[in-house]
C-alpha cells in the first residue's frame, strides 16, 4: 500500500504546487492567533509565499482585494477580533479570493462555536482542523449539541463528519492527524507525511493551514489537490527535520529550514498521498 | 552545603512532579502577554502539559471550569485585557482551580500596580516574580509608596517581602533570581538551578511561571513543593541546554529540547532544592 | 571601494556604539506588532539593551518618562493601538527621549498611511523602512496619491525620497535593502552588511529598527551615525550567523547568538559603512 502511495501521480503534483508558490510568491493575508503569528509568517516565507499579517477592519477594505488568498484562524479569538475576521472574509468572497479557515478549538465554548459557524456561512474555500474540531463543527452544523475540547478523536473517526461538513458548507475539509484526510464531500484523499513530535510544537497546525492558503492561492480551482499537497509537503519538511532534531524546539527550526530547502527529489520520493 | 542540596529528599519529589505532568497532561489555560505566548506554549508542551491560550471573557465561563489550572501574566497589560483576567481568575476561584499570577513589572506604573493588587485579591495559589516585582507588590500591599522598575534587587533581598506577601495574600510566593526562594509565609525553600544566560532570553520568567501552573495543577495541595519542583526542573533544563548553547537563541532551543527529554537520572542528580 | 569601506573611520564607531549599549543597557519601550515581539525583545537582550514591551496608554504616562528611547512599529496596526502609539510618542517628545518609527507596509491602506503621517507629525528621531515604505511616506508627505504594497523597489530608488522625507520631517531616514542608505537630508551614509536570507525571516526589519532605538538611545545627538552603526552591526551578526545556517530558521538563531557574542575584531573587520 505504501509503495502505491509514495510517488505515483500525486507527488509530482505536490512538487508542482510548491514550485508555483516559490515562483509566484502569492500574497497571503493572515488574521491568525497571537501564538502562531511568528511560526505562520516564517512558514509562508520559507515556502516562498509573502505573508501579510494585517487584521484591522479599517484596512481590509483597501488591502484584501489585493491579496491572493486570506487565512483566518480563531485561536485567540475575542469579541474585538471577530468583526475584523468577518469583514475580511466577506471581502474575500466578494472579490473572489480563496479564504481558508482554521477553527482552532471550535468546541471549547459556545462563543467560539457560534463564531466558527458564522464564519462558515461566509463560504471558506478550505477548512482545516483536527478530528475534534471537525466533528464539533459538523455536529453543530446539524444541530447536535455535542461540545467539548476533547482532542482524543482519531482523524479516521472524523472522515464522515468531514464529508458532511464539506457537503453542507461547500468547502474542502481537511482533518489533520497521524493520517490526514482531505475531502470535497465526494472524493477523499489521504496524506500520510509528518512525524508525531510535530504535535509537541505549538502552532504547527496553524502554520500548515497558512501553507494550505498559499497552495490554494496558486491553484484555486483545484483546492482539494492543493490542500493535500500542502499537508504532505509540510509533513515531508517535518520528516527531514526530524532526522536532525533533538527535541521539539530543534525540530521546529529544522522543519522550517527543510521547507525552505526542499528539492524535487525529496518531495517526489517522500510525498504519500492517495485516493481513499 | 551543595552536597546536601543535590539529590536529598527534594530531587525525587521534583522527578515525581514532572512524571505526573507527563502522564496526566494537565490542561492549563494561559492568559499571558503577547511576547511570551510562543515560549509559554512550547514550554508546557515540552513538559507534557496541554496549553490552552484562550483569554476572552466571552468564553472563560464555558472553558475555565474545565481546566486543571489557570495562568495569568500581566506582561502586555491593557485596559481591554484586565477584565478578561479578572473574569477567569474569579471562575478559577469559584471552581476551586489553582491559579497562578506572574506580576510582570508590577511597579512600572500605577495602573499596573493597581491591576496586580486587584488580581491579588482574587486569591492566586502562587505568585512568581523577580525580586523587584515581589518587593513592589509587598510594599504596595502594605501601603508603602515605593514604586519603580528597578530590577537590580537581589532575590535574597526579597525573602522577607515574599514572606509578608505570602502571609497577607494566602499564596505561595516565589522569587526568581540566581537563587530562587519559595515561601508559604512560614516555610522557605531555596532552589539553585539554572544558568545566567537564561536572563538574556525574553519570557523565560513567564515560561517558568506557566510550568509552575502545570506542576501545581497535578499537586494542588502541595503548592510550595510543586512550585519549587517546577523552578528547579526548568533550571536543570537550562543547565543541560547551556552545555550545547552558543548564545541566547540556541540556549532557548536546547532548553526546550532538554525539558522534553529530561530523564530521571538528570533530574535526580541535578535538582538543588533545600529548606532554608 | 570595498576596501575603503571596511574598517576605516566608521567601524570603530560601530564598535563603540555596541560597547556603550552593552555597558549602559538602555531601557527601550517597544510598541510593536504581534509578529515581531519575540524577535524584537530577543534582539535587544542579545545586544545588551533592556526591552520593555509596554504599550497601554494607561501606563505610558508613568513609564515613558523613565525610558531611554521609544520604539513604535505599526505592523499589526488597529484602531485600538493607534491612540496608545500617539500617547507614547507625545510623551517621548515632551520628555526629550528619542523615538524611532518603523512604518511597516505604510502604503498598504489609506488607514495605515494616514496613521503613519500622523505619527510622523510627532517628530520621530529616526524612521526606518524598506524602499517602498519610504517612497510611500515621502510621496504622501508631499501630497502624491501613489499608494501600494509594492516592495519591488530597490533601496537605491528611494535615496531621493529618503532625503526629502528627512528634510520635511526632521528625522534621520534609513532605507533598508541589499545596501542600506541613511540620511539626515543632507549627508547620506551607506551600510553594506547582511545577507539576502535575512529577508526570509519574519520581523528582521522590525528587530533592526529596535536595535536602532538602542543605539540612538546611547548617542542621541548623533542619530545618523548611531543608525548606521545599528544597521551594520545587525548585518554583521547575520553574516556570521549565515556561516552556520542551513536555512532561515537556523539563521535566525545564529544571528541572535552572533549578535550576543560579537567581539571587537569581528565588528572592526566586517562593518562596511561609507559616506555617499
Amino acid at each position: 500500500m505504501e509503495d502505491e502511495e509514495q510517488g505515483g501521480e500525486w507527488a509530482p503534483k505536490a512538487w508542482a504546487h510548491l514550485s508555483s508558490v516559490r515562483s509566484l510568491s502569492p500574497l497571503i493575508q493572515c488574521i491568525t492567533n497571537f501564538v502562531s503569528m511568528d511560526l505562520t509568517a516564517n512558514t509562508l516565507l520559507s515556502a516562498g509565499a509573502s505573508p501579510a499579517m494585517l487584521h484591522s477592519s479599517s484596512e481590509s477594505p483597501d488591502f484584501t482585494p489585493q491579496v491572493h488568498a486570506l487565512y483566518i484562524n480563531v485561536g485567540t479569538l475575542s469579541d474585538g477580533w471577530l468583526p475584523a475576521m468577518t469583514v475580511a472574509a466577506e471581502l474575500a468572497t466578494k472579490f473572489n479570493k480563496p479564504w481558508i479557515l482554521d477553527p482552532v478549538a471550535a468546541g471549547a465554548s459556545g462563543f467560539r462555536l457560534k463564531a466558527c459557524l458564522d464564519l462558515l456561512s461566509l463560504k471558506p474555500s478550505v477548512i482545516r482542523g483536527n478530528a475534534s474540531e471537525i466533528i464539533a463543527l459538523a455536529n453543530a452544523s446539524f444541530g447536535s449539541s455535542t461540545r467539548g475540547v476533547d482532542s482524543s478523536h482519531d482523524s479516521t473517526d472524523a472522515v464522515e463528519s468531514a464529508k458532511s461538513l464539506a457537503n453542507s458548507s461547500g468547502a474542502v475539509v481537511a482533518v489533520s492527524g497521524a493520517v490526514d484526510f482531505i475531502t470535497d464531500g465526494n472524493r477523499v484523499l489521504r496524506a500520510r507525511n509528518g512525524v508525531p513530535m510535530m504535535q509537541k510544537i505549538t502552532a504547527t497546525g496553524c502554520a500548515v493551514t497558512a501553507l494550505i492558503a498559499a497552495f490554494v492561492a496558486i491553484d484555486p480551482s483545484h483546492a482539494l489537490e492543493a490542500t493535500a499537497s500542502a499537508l504532505a509537503v509540510f509533513g515531508v519538511a517535518g520528516e527531514i527535520g526530524m532526522e536532525m532534531a533533538r527535541g521539539p524546539a530543534s525540530l521546529r527550526m529544522h522543519l522550517i529550514d527543510s521547507l525552505h530547502g526542499l528539492d524535487q527529489t525529496a518531495v517526489i520520493s517522500r510525498v504519500k498521498i492517495s485516493a481513499l
